[in-house]
């Protein structure tokens, strides 16, 4: 029987409406709700957990390439922020500003910090003074804040939750190697965690962050072919160092400005999950990221001892550190399947009066709706090995995915052609921005990235016909 | 050899002026510093790790008893705060308010979160249907903005770090055993953790929270004789409930209101563990809440073994869960040995040539400035024993301060001489808000708390002589 093919009837269905089906999933698998002020949402705790998940990796992995934590305020002064030209230019189209506090104005009226390097530059100015001081190796949890004018959950919104590193260094090869060293870490935590496949790739210029001299992506594709930039990494050069002051003095004996870089994921990764793995039932979440890695559900729980043995279970897998909920409710077997579909739970053990005769319990896999019959002693080795199977199945299944939706491009006929099949058209190209505004204008596709993997297959740019230089990926992206 | 005697010169002695010493310690063992921005500061790596410290431990009490972490926007619309009025009245003075999104004039002008009770309160009317929904067990890590006039690092500030926990449940007294609940496990934190006894007790009418029925409170004693109130829990009753439309389906079939707590600890506790340990050299933190527990420092670094040595003890002592840190760095070995002391690492192993040959090492102390000499080879047992040993031991030092500094006062001379010796005055109360006045009016102190030992020693109340019916703790405080 496969359990996969009921289909859950309280949402959208995927291929009548992509973006209802995902807003739906957001609020039926209680990963969020809206607040009363438009584009900042609640992250519930279901939501919450999947953030801990990737907030807990990522502070390791940042640990151990010996970076440290810090808080920086949730406030910057309109005047710091103008201190970097570019900077300001690109964020306070969207900024939001305290103008009164405590019943009196602001003076320097205050921004919500939408990013914090002001913040980090400033005080890095205060703190380093030696080539000694270097580098200083510095993440900020926190929430930012985007007056963005369409919000969608996870994916746009208002305000949402984020790590922002912010490092300076010696010289220029230090810095560029940090900057590629957090993408690095990025694409394993896609690759490991989120069973998520990236594109790594460097913005062209019209694309990078404001005040970057350089900014690396890491690129996911959504089964509506459109792109999702899911994490960045910036190489600064001296840029900041120079408008904030901040100054060392080198081994030469002489003053110099430091070498910076910044980098960050967001909640957005949840949205990417989300895409990326759920189906009509609604979500499906690899085990590594899965709050609710096993749910137990009794069968004819109301026989004896159902719930013992249940609990017995429960006990066992939680002993050998499985993620495992037992569901004791008083809800309907059936309603209660359907519930942790939607929450997209990897494995469900069902356990019930003919299973304990058997010595048996029936497993269900969330990502394929395969079901199989586990011997119940054998479960501390044969759960974890599933966990490990699903994993490794559903990033592959995505990989075949994201690998049949990269098209070579020749021409804007083909370009057109990688368009309707959705995906990324990767096109040789000429290096100038009116080509890439008349590659959007047309399609209405951006460039996403120009990949490390840069193997020319062409001469010339399709769109102007001058001498292609760099192959560059084109998407529709979110 | 006591190193302690060796005063650090660098900052203020405590007996000179206490304010200026804590001052001194939070930027010379660099655990903040200041923004541009009056009464915001910067949570420097190291002060930041002593958080992450009281983190990991409240969020393991807090989901071991069945909380779960969410995330609620940072901006709360006025109207929506101004729905309970004790509350808004409250915290309406010190609001932070954007009033400009984008560029644009925002029509409800949003308040950067002073607390959440509104945004919980809401999101809980929309989620909560049934008896079956309850309870609900959220909390929430974040910062909040409150435009202080007078601020101190870490003590009061414009925006200070901390963990806010909002419940609803079914019953009353479900609702008054979760606010007494979250008191112990606040009350478990200062004596497990940061090595601090508190008071605890219930806060009397003119002291409780805005929009509270009860507020409970921990209170801790800092050397100067003045009380800090460093964590505080609340049973709102249905006051909120009502206020925001809180409604669930009862057992019996009938619309009710739930009963609803809220209860935080901040960063204010890092300030509490600097003053009741620190000392003329600086910072003396708990093993527990020590980021480095011991620190490793060469001897003649660059006689031949030393380094290897350290780093030998330093891999041993890691791997059995110690945080271990080896200075390698070329400044002198009495720098290193100031810098610890001021940053307030408890343990302190030397090693040099000398030691080496006789197999030991020589440890010091932080707390009081003993030094010992160990064998090498038993560290993995002796290092981890005196950690135990300090904490105690800073414990109880703490506790013998608090319990000398509690006076029982019949008469208001009494009340002058307990305010002259420091710390707390145990006084019988008529229960009338105008003899708290008349105390504050006199000696600047107010009732810190109704302390749950209620054993009463007297009639009268010493202000107005009408009949004592509680038994209150006043103190001067921060």
């Amino acid at each position: 029987m496969e359990n996969n093919q009921i289909k859950n009837e309280s949402i959208t269905r995927q291929e009548d409406d992509f973006a209802q089906w995902y807003t739906d999933v957001c609020k039926k698998a209680e990963l969020m709700d809206y607040s009363s002020v438009k584009g900042f949402i609640i992250y519930r705790p279901y939501g919450y957990a999947i953030w801990e998940l990737i907030q807990e990796y990522l502070n390791k992995r940042f640990k151990e390439t010996g970076h440290q934590n810090v808080y920086m305020p949730t406030v910057i002064p309109t005047s710091l922020l103008q201190k970097e030209k570019d900077h300001v230019e690109g964020f306070a189209p969207e900024c939001l500003v305290a103008t009164e506090g405590g019943g009196n104005k602001i003076e320097d009226p205050l921004i919500i910090r939408p990013t914090s390097e002001a913040l980090f530059s400033e005080h890095y100015s205060k703190i380093t003074k030696s080539y000694r001081d270097l580098p200083k190796l510095y993440n900020q949890w926190c929430s930012v804040l985007r007056w963005e004018k369409t919000t969608r959950p996870f994916l746009r919104g208002a305000e949402f939750l984020w790590q922002e590193g912010h490092t300076i260094h010696e010289t220029e090869e230090e810095a560029r190697t940090e900057t590629l060293k957090m993408l690095e870490i990025y694409d394993d935590l896609g690759r490991d965690l989120l069973a998520i496949p990236f594109v790594k790739g460097r913005k062209t210029d019209k694309e990078k962050f404001a005040g970057a001299l350089e900014t690396y992506t890491i690129e996911a594709l959504m089964p509506d072919g459109k792109a999702l930039q899911s994490g960045t990494s910036h190489y600064f050069g001296q840029g900041f160092a120079q408008a904030f002051g901040i100054q060392y003095l080198g081994r030469d004996g002489k003053l110099a400005y430091p070498h910076q870089t910044s980098w960050g994921v967001s909640t957005r990764l949840i949205g990417a999950v989300i895409m990326a793995h759920g189906d009509d039932n609604g979500l499906s979440l690899p085990p590594k990221i899965a709050p609710i890695q096993t749910v137990i559900i009794p069968i004819a729980a109301q026989k004896p001892g159902v719930i013992p043995a249940c609990r017995e279970i429960e006990k066992r897998l939680k002993d050998i550190g499985v993620r495992v909920s037992l569901d004791e409710s008083d809800k309907s077997a059936g309603w209660k399947f359907s519930e942790y579909e939607m929450k997209g739970v990897p494995l469900r053990i069902e356990l019930g009066p003919r299973d304990m005769e058997n010595g048996v319990v029936t497993v269900a896999k969330r990502h394929n709706g395969e079901k199989v019959s586990l011997k119940n002693e054998e479960l501390e080795k044969a759960i974890p090995e599933l966990l490990e199977e699903i994993q490794k199945e559903m990033y592959q299944k995505a990989l075949g995915y994201l690998l049949k939706h990269v098209s070579e491009v020749h021409n804007l006929d083909e370009f057109d052609g990688a368009m309707k099949l959705g995906g990324f058209a990767k096109m040789m190209w000429c290096g100038e921005e009116a080509c890439e505004n008349k590659i959007k204008e047309r399609f209405v596709a951006t460039a996403r990235c120009m990949p490390f993997n840069q193997i020319p297959f062409g001469d010339t740019c399709p769109v102007c016909g001058k001498k292609a230089k760099k192959v560059v990926l084109f998407a529709k992206a979110y």
